[in-house]
């Protein structure tokens, strides 16, 4: 197994990025097209549980707009073969002093590209 | 791509078997031999980021034994391929009442077995 393979991490940092500019700018629909239209896909946020792919969309339609601007820190993004890949990174808000925020995606390429299969995010203090 | 496959199923739900029985006992060794020995291995755990299999090892060596029995509950694990899965569970614990723990795992199949290469749990309020 080759692990970060140039190609294979130069098209996962893409996706990524893609992902961090559609979150901080709450285009849902991005958003909602990088995870897998499945059921087995779960998102553990910040103060909710979301199993499969529905509870997922129905999460981001409702969630407030204001505040999603945030600074990355200490990304390591790994890829595992050629179509799977981890995505770790802290982040920080300015409406969340003190506090230091964890994001961890896992991307699997399928027919349709890159999408997050689980994805956890949550807070604790600095 | 294989979603789980039966086979690869039953290996990734044996070792997270082993996991969890060596987490509640605090059988660092066992803990320590799943997880996989390299610097990109990450664990954001309930209070600390821990970078790299070093960080990973020494948090284990100094956490407490006492209190670690807890309660699995929606107990997820997704395998993709034959060397790829995830494992998504709820946790509670006696000594946390009206909070509910979440533990993200990233598992790949290695020559030497399956490994954890990303780990995320955190707490939140019921």
């Amino acid at each position: 197994m080759t692990i970060n393979d140039p190609n294979v991490l130069a098209e996962v940092e893409a996706v990524f990025a893609i992902y961090e500019a559609a979150l901080t700018s709450n285009d849902v629909v991005t958003l909602d097209s990088l995870f897998r239209q499945s059921p087995q896909t779960i998102r553990y946020g910040v103060a909710e549980n979301l199993y499969g792919y529905d509870e997922i969309a129905a999460f981001r339609s409702a969630r407030s707009p204001v505040g999603l601007e945030r600074m990355l820190d200490r990304t390591v993004i790994t890829t595992y073969g050629q179509d799977m890949a981890t995505a770790n990174t802290l982040f920080r808000r300015a409406s969340m002093p003190g506090k230091v925020g964890r994001q961890s995606q896992i991307w699997v390429k399928f027919a349709e590209g890159w999408r997050v299969v689980s994805a956890h995010v949550s807070l604790i203090a600095e």
